[in-house]
């Protein structure tokens, strides 16, 4: 599990002046990797710092990365993806953390490396950011108690809350060949849907076109299938954090979903942002476990540790913001929609990830668990259209007068994240966004 | 659509002669791709004739593949997976497999061509086969409308058959990792499970572990994302089938699937018979699909074309058998405890991937699409023992006195698929089998 370290440290500052700003998601306390290229290069790993992108390939390459500990992440960074670096040791991972942040620093400032490393910077303006991994399975939980109890009396009114949530982190398999990075184009899907007047289902656009706001965890090493993963080593297995949103078609789910779960309603675009931050780099803002209520079932053993109770939530503060296509044509800022919080999830990343372990289900480098939903308690903490606007009943009001009840086409939808504590540096996530496009025409 | 062509020639003969046996499941009519290795070599791709391989690399190297049209689908064979053949040009795999064909004739034998060709033979008894392919995203559907109807009735007693069945073909996306190729074991998994008559649920070793006999098809070529794959053209993009084995924990499945499917029940494992029988090799085995009765609506437009009404489906027979650690101690043979048809199914492979990409879903090359359970209506054709045995109410009575409710460890699945027509020679999958091994020890 991570400590806090020097890293963390908020009186770092960084020669690259954009870092220090305090609106940058990028400080040097965070130093995020990701995968990024320009135009006509081939994919490469970077470090997010500030408004820059620094090629770790590239500081390989003018051997500014020396340190022992740091060798086996370094060479990982060789790939168009994380994977590699996903399946390195954790401490040389760590490691090389440590050496770039010391590459970055202000006392650094006009030292031979840090001429060196500003060689190798790229600004992000020029970049343009891909999955960070070649993610092999993306699953999707359902942690938030208040996101199943809303949805579910949407699905099931008598039944909201199924018996086994309590004891269950439910979740799911997605779809891995859809998951685009941010800034990637959803098209409306078709879809098959059921109107409540009719006697039979219909064929074509969806109409209750919806976002989710997730967070997502990317792999660390693997297990072999067959052997779990205990929950107190579950950490060691979560490489860093993203955001997600895992677009749905919420007529043709209701029509689709029995008996075997969510299908084309949710497989045809998932955007995730595309910078991970590491779990150590967030190791400040830990919190306990979501208590249970006394009318609660404690976790069974196979998920609980002492260790995930103390500190196994995170207060990542996911914010939803919409864009439509007269705000922009009127050059309107996106309108917050919604404000939610990983803490408030009924199981925290360790549980889900030893939960889908349980069984001997064997986890790679780089597959991708998410949150479900992050939903909390209030009204506008509701992580989803159909939560927010109680399935269109309650549109949402944007300041020029237009409202929401689903999206419609030309809607930009744009997730943001940050984990802020007193006495640290504010760290971000960067944007997951995506513009819905019409319906393809049909053929048929 | 594949046409019967001189590759399907019942008149054909082999030099090899295990080819010739009538009861291989490798006649030179069949030529299905795997992907073998020998001890210490690394995997490649291969083409299964009577009790021996071929490699196709080898048969590069040996310039004994010269035709321009399989040049394309010959050079992709030069992989570690059949991702990159299922990727080339419909066409030019035909030409491979008519230039195959042609190599492996008996009225070759004795010539250069058959010569060379026999030196780069390798005996099946000294091969490993692999997954065949990099399945990037595993989609299992749920085709069988009596196993719908007979797992309905287990789960929900009031009902069995929900409304949307026989309009959607119901799916949900599968676990990618732990696909594994026939002859790994099967370890029993862990899992919460709720007993009947306990307040809160427990967690433990599966009581009712079971399989399920599935055909699997691979996706050739692939659509972008946001394009659907109209179903007159849905053919094209089935590269080939193998048998499947969806393990499946039915006491884990019945407390976790609400409401978002299966998922610890079926992850653990999932078994693929490791040779790809080619859509082109089976064009003498398809037939109508199912016919809908005079109270079914029939399929939606994006599920209807008149030559998958016309011989959408395919007549694969679908052997289980079961082979228990005391049979295998006595020496017995596997005794075959069901025997289903493809041809039962209510959607047709064709109808599945036409649904699958209708919403804009993106498939890929080497995805795998699996048919749900193969059942019929006859009590003998159920194809999971939860069926088989009506929930464990009447056991199946194996020839030694032993019986099974569900699977116990040291039992050996073994499942067995042919298809036959007058007039034509048998074309069979070879074995999808796996051992139940029992559950790890728990740390906890």
């Amino acid at each position: 599990m991570a400590a806090i370290n020097e890293t963390h440290d908020p009186a770092l500052r960084s020669w690259v002046e954009s870092a220090n700003d305090p609106a940058t998601d990028f400080p040097i306390q965070n130093l995020p990797f990701g995968v990024f290229s320009r135009a006509g290069g081939e994919p490469r790993v970077g470090v997010a710092i500030g408004d820059q992108i620094l090629d770790v390939t590239a500081c390989l390459e003018a051997n500014l990365l020396e340190s022992d500990a740091a060798f086996a992440a370094a060479e990982a960074c060789r790939s168009t993806t994380l994977n590699a670096l996903m399946a390195a040791d954790r401490l040389s991972v760590s490691g090389l953390r440590l050496e770039l942040s010391r590459l970055l620093r202000d006392e650094e400032s006009g030292g031979p490396g840090a001429r060196a490393t500003a060689a190798v910077l790229v600004p992000m303006a020029e970049a343009r950011m891909h999955v960070p991994a070649d993610i092999g399975d993306y699953t999707d939980f359902y942690a938030s108690i208040d996101h199943a109890t809303n949805i579910g009396k949407m699905f099931r009114p008598d039944n909201p809350l199924l018996p086994n949530y309590r004891h269950v982190p439910i979740g799911y398999h997605g779809r891995a060949s859809s998951i685009v990075a941010s800034g990637a184009s959803v098209r409306r899907p078709l879809g098959q849907t059921k109107p409540a007047d009719a006697e039979t289902p219909v064929f074509g656009p969806t109409k209750l076109l919806d976002y989710e706001a997730e967070v997502g965890f990317f792999v660390a090493g693997g297990n072999r299938r067959g052997e779990p993963i205990p929950i107190a080593r579950a950490e060691d297995h979560i490489f860093g954090f993203c955001l997600v949103n895992d677009w749905s078609a919420r007529d043709i789910q209701a029509w689709e979903y029995q008996p075997l779960g969510p299908f084309l309603a949710k497989n045809f675009a998932t955007t995730v942002s595309p910078w991970v931050v590491t779990a150590e780099a967030l190791a400040p803002f830990r919190v306990p476990a979501r208590a249970r209520g006394a009318d609660e079932p404690a976790p069974l053993p196979y998920l609980f540790s002492p260790g995930n109770e103390e500190e196994g939530g995170l207060a990542l503060t996911l914010d939803v913001l919409l864009l439509t296509e007269r705000m922009r044509a009127e050059s309107a800022e996106p309108f917050r929609v919604s404000r939610g919080s990983l803490a408030d999830m009924y199981w925290t990343p360790a549980q889900m990830l030893a939960h889908h372990a349980s069984n001997g289900c064997n986890l790679r480098p780089g597959d991708l668990l998410a949150s479900g939903t992050v939903s909390g308690s209030s009204e506008d903490s509701r992580g989803c259209l159909m939560e927010r606007t109680s399935r269109g009943a309650n549109p949402v009001a944007l300041p020029n007068g237009e409202e929401r009840r689903f999206l419609q086409d030309g809607d930009e939808v744009v997730m943001r994240g940050c984990c802020r504590r007193i006495g640290f540096v504010t760290i971000g996530f960067g944007e997951c966004r995506g513009i819905v496009e019409p319906a393809v025409e049909r053929s048929h």
